[in-house]
């Protein structure tokens, strides 16, 4: 079975911003059997966007467009979708009333063109939208699903998961003749992880695997094929923990800051966190976990000098004779931390973000990051490639990877 | 003239990497007057991407086409183009000699895989690599311009700009027709700002305007065509601010956090953050900066109550009496970090980002953020929707806006 992506708005095809919703999409849609053949995407020009909903749904069985539902004039899909499925647009009063009641909510003047918002295809079913005022909607007609959903992806991934993929399981009852897993390593490098990888795949025929890399983050999937593919997967994945140990961080969906998270919740292990380089960014990844509030005591982004001193108790002259960059106060900050907090653990980052700083001593990119718990500190010094937002998220994440590794290694002495 | 972007990559069809070469040709092509109507993303197919292809050079003038030039068998680019316009694959000995000698230089074995880089279609011309080992290559012919590129960002950008755009540009001489400017308005409803909008443009025939909106920001530009052009721009761009005030940030790569360091170091004004239900966000975004440890004191992420009390003064009697989500914590946060700090002007945040910890009286959505400086605090209540990130994410936004509009009045006063 084809499903083809669509996506439009003119911001995408002038760079002003960049689709991230097809590769939601796709991995929302893997796990189902559902593969992403065709992708394609339009400026907000009606009849190039209904061309594209027409050749979509001659070459597709499913169809999923993202955009262009909001209220103003570009916003076309709602009369592209009419004209391509040729079905006229009528007005939902019912769905009228919910958008109106959400600004009231938000206590937020209506403006009147919202009620364009409520002009669905003839025969649609609604996609509710809980997080924003443009309703999806279904289209089926000749063995063929067409949906469209909002271009923003916090709205789109809601809708897409509470109503769009029950509905498409419903539908198609997919009978998958493949199956892929996907798994997550950080710390080595994807040269390292494809050649290991490259040794495991080659004695099964027909298997294929995928690697990508991203801020550190290498993920890699294998899909086998036929009814063979699940005892090959099975054993493929004990192969691969076992090859990757503690760098191997669990499916394609785990991140650094939920592995923190369970682990603390596990462990029942209260944190506090000490930031300098990353600039709160630990602070924010952790807390996008919901219910880190149970451990997460306070992080101290202690950007100016006199700060560390007066927050982290770390002695002024320790910073002037190391520098604010050093192993010496990287540690002084995680154990001052752990110290005034009363927190379990504690992590700490002092480096040079740049682009200005940097000296041919300490360049732009070195970080030093400390961790300290139970009486014991370990610190690690890195060389991150000298761009501001890359050594900021690099030591961000490698400040989660301390903790993960530090945090497994307790559970393990449990 | 119409310009076609093509990416290939299973990886992007599997939702395992996200397309960002779509967005960075379209910014490059826009100022020489190109834009790109028609995008596609295939994966590893070789009669999808050659059907690919041969459907673009039938709709655009231009092809732009990124990945699918590596060594491995997956990458079927060469074959694709090959087939697509009818060429043969011919071996070319001195391109080969230069992917072996880089090879050489990195001390790195080269695989005997990699000669597949150098099967290009007759007649190409060879666009030079100086990043990685893959060449890409530009066909013309019958009045159309194929260019495959690698995929790899770092790779596709140079080769883009040092040979890619020049050949355009000496191709086409094209004659900017139309203008494009951009502007950012935060805090105003997407359709408010599209009502004024649609009464600025209304009287002007032929311009036209686009909008987009995300994380409450609204972008939107205006294109005018013809000698005229320039004059309506400027005509409405004065509009504009007059109608939107200090709502309008500035152009379409303005940034919240980007104007509140701007307007710091313009006023040599120093700051602190008092973080509760944004978690570091705001000092995360701010620190995105450059520049900013100037200004920056230090933030606060004080997530716990006792935190609270210790580190910002925060009276506890006012936590038990009010709740931590309370206008009265919020100034007391913004106060104490001032206090505490020694800084100009201060910012906190309280509120239930969720999912959990919601009541009736306090829904999860609802946020107190204060700005205190000069003697003076002002503190807001919103209602954002009930999703922890877009919680987090409106309430950092707010808290940079709240500092804008204070740092732009206290400038104005001067």
């Amino acid at each position: 079975m084809n499903v083809e992506v669509i996506s439009t708005g003119t911001e995408l095809m002038r760079g002003q911003s960049v689709d991230t919703n097809l590769a939601h999409i796709a991995r929302q849609l893997l796990p189902m059997g559902l593969e992403v053949r065709y992708h394609s995407t339009y400026g907000d020009v009606l009849e190039d966007l209904s061309g594209g909903i027409r050749s979509a749904l001659r070459r597709a069985q499913v169809v999923i467009l993202t955009g262009g539902l909001g209220p103003t004039e570009d916003d076309m899909t709602r009369e592209a979708a009419a004209k391509a499925l040729q079905r006229t647009l009528v007005f939902h009063a019912e769905e009228f009333s919910r958008i109106r009641a959400r600004f009231g909510r938000l206590r937020v003047p209506m403006a009147r063109i919202n009620r364009r918002q409520a002009y669905l295809p003839a025969g649609a079913q609604i996609v509710p939208n809980p997080r924003g005022s443009a309703p999806g909607f279904i289209c089926t007609s000749a063995g063929k699903f067409f949906v469209a959903l909002p271009g923003v992806p916090s709205e789109m991934e809601i809708m897409l998961e509470q109503t769009v993929l029950p509905a498409l399981a419903a539908r198609y009852r997919p009978e998958k003749d493949f199956e892929i897993r996907t798994f997550r390593v950080f710390g080595l490098p994807e040269g390292t992880v494809d050649e290991a990888l490259l040794r495991m795949v080659r004695r099964h025929r027909g298997l294929e695997y995928g690697i990508t890399v991203r801020g550190g983050m290498v993920t890699f999937s294998f899909k086998a094929s036929g009814h063979e593919g699940e005892r090959i997967l099975n054993r493929l994945s004990e192969v691969a923990r076992r090859r990757f140990g503690s760098a191997l961080l669990g499916d394609g969906n785990t991140t650094l800051e939920g592995e923190v998270a369970r682990l603390l919740r596990e462990g029942d292990t209260s944190i506090a966190l000490a930031e300098s380089c990353t600039g709160g960014e630990v602070a924010s990844r952790l807390t996008d976990i919901s219910g880190i509030s149970k451990a997460l005591l306070e992080a101290l982004v202690v950007y100016s000098n006199p700060s560390k001193s007066k927050r982290l108790l770390v002695p002024q002259g320790l910073i002037q004779s190391t520098g604010a960059v050093s192993k010496e106060v990287a540690c002084a900050m995680a154990e001052g931390v752990v110290r005034t907090s009363g927190a379990t653990i504690g992590a700490a980052t002092t480096g040079v973000a740049g682009p200005t700083g940097g000296t041919s001593e300490k360049p732009v990119g070195l970080v030093f990051i400390a961790v300290h718990g139970r009486g014991k500190t370990e610190v690690r010094r890195f060389s991150f490639p000298p761009e501001r937002l890359t050594v900021k998220d690099r030591a961000a994440s490698w400040t989660l990877n301390m903790l993960r590794l530090k945090l497994l290694q307790w559970r393990n002495e449990r």
